[in-house]
């Protein structure tokens, strides 16, 4: 039997972005779904019913939620192809818990940095420099989150590089600047296929934020 | 080689417990070090230097930090006795999920219990009912969440029953009128050793609320 997979996702989601990674890693055929998050389909609410967000990978009619406990599900079910968690228990731990660092930290610090007060700009940008200084003392000179090769860690960040414009612009300050092994390992994850065509157009990220400002009345 | 391990944590924490019960589950021989929270051990500001949180398992000398990530390594390198997620990878999928909904919703909807203003009491009692049902309904009527063994989501939630009492108290209404199922099925859970002496005493945890709606002004 031929595996049926397919993705609910958003283009301007780093979460949906980690799920394509994935299986563009994996190189399964699928099947992707673009959701409208202001009129959500019939089949995300049925497939999703606790939490009704994307990303949701539906395998053979049986779906599976959460971006992190995806990528580990598809690691497990494909696990002859480019694994993406160590298999040394100590070092599936560690990649686990910088995921999870990510999850956070990161959404939470970037968002801040478009949907701040003028007056605590410089906070919010300062305490998201803060968040990739300790990623980028994690990578080391490592080329990798785990080593020599991508994996969990890389995957679960990645997508976060397509939304450096947005906060560049937004914050008015360069990451490059402040973190410049940070950005060479994003340039070097982007050499990858399966990671450049699974990230979203940034300017088309930055349109998005526009929109999303105007909506809660920032702009 | 004999494996040495140690465990931090302070005796209220849901999450130290979650790890005292995979560490039982297990049979694990390990010593306990009871942290204070307000004057923080250099050991635990070494082996948590990023999060400065508690649990964290040391083994043989190295760290492995929050709860869910302990109990999975827990449960990859003491694997022969005992196995805490299912085997199968859309079993562990679906495991991974309610432990996940445990975390994002049980522990700041409990809080707000004992720290909401009393207009707002009510709602608070609400909406932790409605976490809990969402879980009594996943529960079915099954014995375990998992099916018929006690594993990763019932480890995940049952330190939470500690905290009952607490809530109930601040809160002012019982949780088993309006969740019996959820109840009986924490009680079959007590029945377990591992988890029994696992589950600090409920009446010191309720002292320990009032302590800190105290410092908090609450009270």
């Amino acid at each position: 039997m031929s595996d049926q997979v397919v993705l609910l996702g958003t283009h301007v989601s780093m979460f949906a972005m980690r799920v394509k990674i994935a299986l563009a890693e994996k190189g399964i055929q699928y099947e992707y779904k673009e959701e409208n998050l202001m009129n959500k389909s019939p089949l995300l609410l049925q497939m999703n019913p606790i939490h009704k967000k994307i990303p949701v990978l539906i395998h053979n009619g049986k779906p599976v939620c959460e971006s992190l406990i995806i990528v580990e599900y598809i690691d497990e079910v494909w696990k002859d192809k480019s694994p993406l968690l160590p298999s040394d228990p100590y070092k599936r731990a560690q990649a686990r818990f910088w995921a999870d660092y990510v999850d956070k930290k990161i959404y939470d610090g970037g968002k801040k940095i478009w949907t701040t007060k003028e007056e605590d700009q410089e906070a919010a940008n300062k305490e998201f420099i803060e968040y990739l200084k300790v990623l980028e003392g994690e990578l080391g000179d490592k080329p990798y989150f785990g080593g020599e090769s991508f994996g969990f860690v890389d995957m679960a960040l990645i997508p976060y590089y397509s939304w450096f414009p947005a906060y560049e612009k937004f914050g008015k300050f360069s990451i490059e600047a402040v973190c410049p092994k940070f950005v060479a390992w994003a340039k070097r994850c982007m050499q990858k296929e399966s990671v450049s065509k699974s990230l979203y157009d940034p300017d088309k990220i930055s349109d998005f934020v526009v929109m999303l400002r105007q909506r809660l009345g920032i702009a």
